[in-house]
């Protein structure tokens, strides 16, 4: 368990949560024995989501799930669901007809390694994987509480969420587009699954909706910090160390927080987001401390 | 409601699920308002689900679930669930980098109409908005029920299911299948969301287990008959009629089962299997006359 009466470091906890969720997820996917057409399918899914990755989604998920002792067991498999959204999602952005990306995790995309066709056929079957693993009465025995998460990551997922985000992204480098218009890019793309993630760990230990609403909003916030360091990486980080391209905002054209507010005003709207962020956990007492850190560490991450 | 009290003929109970389902695929489906660039999402989403194809996967949804006197507001959301499923897929098959079709039913394919990325997405996007109608109350009272529609739906679009047959269909081509083999890939491609769809009105109508295995019975030899008259349609069928591609088997020098068995024997094998799948369903008595009629109509349809 990752609590604070641990006294342990957030270092520590994410090392063990990434540890965690590696365990889980090789668990649920399935294993590429065999030679046949589909092993092939099987070897791709887990390389596209095994042995890398930040698992800040699992974290998530974990950590806020672990302020209403829910056993880990249970929220590191909805952790594996969301990192299994996560990873589909960065397969078929890396595809040559969407973003045309090399390196992934620090090693050769997906369809880099196993070729285009295998690549959206590993992304399609990811998918359905997470909502299996939801709604398996091993996530958690009440049918009620699993069908939310289904209907939560499905919505996060989805034209409203994630997916809805991607398509205003590939659109960003024709718009000339203003702030707030970037803001609510981000809140789709990522934000959504972050906010699932946080809400996620609510739901698991039945929070009360003002609960949930105060992970929702630290979520809000935590989101736009995260990707405005994202951004920052993209501009000022190292190719090798953040394990992805980076300059390629800037070689699109495309507007991102740090090309309407340049980077030392964006780093300051991030750490500004990151206060707010651990602020809004203050209900939850000292046992939210991890939380709260994690949102100043993901501000101030080099990978 | 389609009874067989109703006494009306099989052609008009398709006819009234056709206009039905499209009516709940509209209405679950995001609207197309305003010209921002996730209205263009939108739109792809609706033209690569409405307007077109046999339905036959909410038919036969519908018309298990009304051996359980299930109302069919409730069976036709979870038609149109499996529909968005099997819609998704054609968008992704139809890729330039997967089979590249141009036409798919009779009009231009979604990337051919909006561009290869918002298929991509717009496929995406069609996924978690199915299990997000699955796990939606409306479509069922009981969170057990809903959860058990979501499992059965994710794993046989999944891995194990119509996406490892994709994976097997890329591999087709180069491997030397015989008849075994080709019935594998077609169970797992097309046949496990039939399944899922006959499996699915029993469970809306809390069946037991025997019935769940009628059903499935059925619903296998009804996947082969369907798949068979699909690959004769390949060889025999007109493009025009046909609403997509013809005569691409044989270019690809793919087997099947008419590469097989010969276009007479394969359709005696699909004829076989029709009157199979149909005694399948005595135990169901009268009431399951169309689920009767269903299977010889898939084998003699000409589109």
């Amino acid at each position: 368990m990752i609590h604070d009466s641990d006294a342990q470091s957030l270092t520590k906890a994410i090392a063990h949560v990434v540890e965690a969720v590696e365990e889980t997820l090789a668990a649920v996917l399935p294993t590429a024995d065999g030679e046949g057409p589909e092993a092939t399918l099987f070897k791709a899914m887990r390389y596209a989501t095994l042995g890398g990755g930040k698992r800040l989604r699992p974290f998530l998920v974990v950590a806020t799930a672990a302020l209403f002792d829910v056993p880990e067991e249970v929220s590191l498999r909805v952790g594996a669901a969301v990192e299994l959204i996560h990873s589909y999602s960065l397969v078929h952005d890396d595809l040559p007809c969407m973003d045309d990306d090399q390196v992934r995790r620090g090693k050769p995309s997906c369809h880099v390694k196993f070729g285009v066709p295998t690549a959206v056929l590993a992304g399609d079957a990811m998918v359905p994987l997470a909502f299996e693993i939801l709604c398996d009465p091993k996530t958690h025995p009440d049918a009620a509480i699993r069908g939310e998460l289904v209907a939560r990551l499905a919505h996060a997922a989805g034209s409203g969420g994630m997916v809805g985000g991607q398509m205003i992204d590939l659109a960003a480098e024709k718009l000339d587009f203003n702030i707030g218009e970037v803001t609510r890019l981000e809140r789709l793309k990522t934000g959504a699954l972050i906010e699932f993630c946080c809400e996620a760990g609510g739901i698991l230990g039945r929070a009360d909706s003002k609960e949930l609403r105060t992970l929702g909003a630290f979520a809000h916030d935590l989101g736009l910090a995260f990707q405005i360091a994202d951004d920052l990486l993209d501009v000022e980080g190292e190719a090798q160390r953040v394990g992805k391209a980076v300059g390629k905002d800037a070689a699109r054209g495309k507007a991102t927080f740090v090309t309407i507010l340049g980077p030392a005003k964006a780093r300051g709207q991030a750490r500004l987001l990151a206060d707010q962020a651990a602020q809004h956990l203050e209900p939850f007492g000292p046992g939210a401390r991890l939380l709260r850190e994690v949102a100043h560490y993901v501000v101030a991450r080099t990978q």
